[in-house]
């Protein structure tokens, strides 16, 4: 950097030296030159926390502090900003409220951080008179905090729907193009590095729901804590449901959704499954690894942020930005902003409560008479079928597959015939439900 | 408003009370508490300029001053933020500079102003130690005025495309979709209440323009004159034009394009003009009155913003959360931040210099060798064919209509192919000639 030893550079210590860690490093280093001119004050990255010291880096890591302990990094008193960038909850969260406390700002682009413990931290920030952002923590290189904060504030946001996923989403779009199983997906997802060994945090929808705790608390001015979001995963999909799905001019995807339920202003759904999306609905065209928000607000109408969701570009490019507006605020001398208050909590509402269109798919034995008690079942429970194929399904076993849509029904209720169902004797295999979105005027 | 005459409340002066102003006036009034909620004072709208404070308005206009003296608004003691929504350069701009001088902070949805002026404005704000806020200026309730000067500024942007002129995509969708002519689509979108009596400003791209220079001005931190952005607009299009585009697998979009030229860091290409966008693309869905900006950011990869780009809710949704910002700054006692200093002034380059694939509709008369003496200007001018249709255009006159697409070519060539085709006497009408992007990878 220009001015290594400047008294006048602004202090940056860096938690975590991986692929995004090593982005943000080489970013800061190589634009270190337009950065102060466009801010007035050089950016100088001091110290590093990593795992291990002794491990060779191609990085030209020159005069900085390598530190195996991060709590001293985040702390010291020539740090300015602390960057957290080592992901997961520990020793994440001890590192970003050590920070904190020693009055420093904090860069963070770690959800699970944020979606359990955002509160607790942006009031310490706010005691503390430093600023705590968090852009690339949701849609990597998206931005989507900062204009749910600013540039939406005007409205009363009705719904959210996104795909912060990016592993599944590059699985689901592979299962519906080539027809690939759940297996072969997931295999091609991690050959290609966009899924870990243990894929569980992104098939289960956990990582989407961390996601979506982060957006819609921010949405609808409250705290939305990922407990409290139904979540369900893509492992129950197999790639007939996708052939299907298209026959019906659907795609599948997973999406993270939070609304207000109509009638009751102070009630949210806010949900992660699996979700059949009408082909011509803008997300339906979001395909590989790409993210997607829709935010529907009652001023705006629709917004859609899209882009690349994740990799070290596009996640260097949010840290950097908030990196570079606290740096600027820092040598502007501004206060940080007083968090705004928020709106009374709101009520999450049950999944059982929800009302939605589903696709449901079943093996049944293909005996006279199955098709009335299955009518008569959805008739007791208040469901209503829209669309119904058969499909001979195994002819030696004498199995007929059935594709049925319903109309839009309580989940409650289709749960309960679900449940009947699995107890006649006519019926192979329960099969799947999938949730169904509608098309949009 | 809960607190009318409460000394702590911030005073907003509105300039204009047409469509948009009335909105923001409506949004600010009914929801004041909410409002002062998050934001911790009060907001009064004080002081309204208008054309004819006789006419009688459906507005709860209450204690509010209504005057026909804009400049006297703009500059009233007891107002802290000025809100023009006048829209035209003139009075606006003056307006704008008092209030300045005033010391007042300014929210603007004038893109003709910030275009033309805007480094003159921007500056005279910083010196007054004010706000000048002008995100809905362009892409209506659309983020993205914020998000180029905060969210991706850590990127080199190389590129920025966008759909940011509604009146044209309404008509160009309804000439692609429903065969509509020119003159059938304006009369559409004028009964619609999407164009204006007078379309000029939309159909001539000069709008388009004007938002252009704002954009590309943030995204290359530089200053782009609407001047020096080259401006072609859709009149001469004919529902012909659609249907060849369709068949060759594109759609026709009023394009507004500002990008670094390869080798050249310091020349940027800015231009409006009608656009061949492969059916694959996603500027190619955005149909309607729709707008989308896509940005390519060296770090982000490409990121798009899409929503409703005009009308009074969306335009509110922009305008009010500027003032919010504004007025939250004011609650906090922050500073402004002072500008980023520009980079070196960008060269725009001449269009002649401009290296694209072209469609290229002519009527000849069906002669023998008439290809041949085509083919031959085309080498002459360096440009050779990709693809060749020819269509029997009128057997009595004994013309047939040639649809060609090149390879890439420069334009300068391109355009003294046509001059040359012009002087052939087997040529009856030279046609359009419309640049083509080519899909990405």
């Amino acid at each position: 950097m220009p001015n290594p030893s400047s008294s006048d550079a602004i202090g940056i210590g860096l938690l975590g030296l991986g692929v995004v860690g090593a982005g943000v490093f080489d970013t800061l280093l190589s634009r270190a030159e337009v950065y102060t001119r466009r801010g007035g004050r050089a950016l100088e990255v001091r110290r590093v926390a990593v795992r291990d010291v002794e491990r060779e880096r191609s990085l030209p890591l020159g005069d900085v502090t390598l530190s195996q302990d991060p709590i001293a990094v985040a702390t010291a008193p020539d740090i300015a900003i602390t960057v957290e960038l080592m992901g997961g909850e520990q020793p994440a969260l001890d590192c970003i409220r050590a920070a904190l406390r020693s009055g420093k700002h904090v860069v963070t682009a770690n959800k699970e951080v944020m979606a359990k413990h955002g509160p607790e931290l942006l009031a310490l920030a706010q005691a503390q008179s430093v600023e705590l952002e968090y852009e690339a923590s949701v849609g990597g290189g998206i931005p989507i905090i900062s204009p749910l904060k600013r540039d939406l504030q005007a409205n009363e946001v009705q719904r959210l729907q996104a795909i912060i996923n990016g592993t599944t989403n590059f699985m689901l779009t592979a299962m519906a193009q080539h027809g690939a199983s759940y297996e072969d997906a997931l295999a091609e997802a991690q050959r290609l590095g966009y899924a870990e060994a243990d894929p569980s945090s992104d098939v289960e929808g956990t990582d989407a729901a961390y996601k979506l705790a982060i957006l819609a608390s921010l949405a609808f001015h409250t705290t939305v804590s990922p407990d409290e979001i139904y979540c369900e995963g893509i492992t129950q999909l197999t790639a007939r449901d996708f052939r299907y799905a298209a026959d019906l001019g659907y795609v599948i995807r997973l999406l993270a959704t939070a609304q207000r339920v109509e009638g009751q202003p102070d009630t949210l759904e806010a949900r992660v499954h699996p979700t059949l999306v009408p082909r011509s609905e803008p997300l339906a065209r979001v395909d590989g690894v790409l993210n997607a928000v829709a935010v529907e607000g009652d001023l705006l109408g629709r917004a859609i942020f899209q882009g690349e969701g994740a990799g070290a570009g596009p996640t260097t490019s949010a840290v950097v930005a908030d990196v570079l507006d606290v740096a600027y605020g820092i040598a502007a001398g501004q206060k940080p902003r007083p968090l705004r208050p928020s709106d009374p909590p709101a009520c999450i509402r049950p999944i059982g409560e929800l009302r939605m269109p589903y696709y449901l798919r079943m093996v049944v034995y293909d005996r006279p008479g199955v098709l009335a008690d299955l009518g008569r079942l959805l008739a007791e429970h208040q469901t209503s079928i829209a669309s119904l194929i058969q499909v001979e399904a195994d002819a030696v076993a004498g199995t007929a597959e059935l594709i049925m849509t319903t109309h839009e029904t309580k989940e409650a209720d289709l749960d309960a015939f679900r449940e009947a169902v699995r107890g006649m004797e006519s019926v192979h295999d329960i099969g799947v439900r999938i949730r169904m979105e509608t098309a949009r005027a």
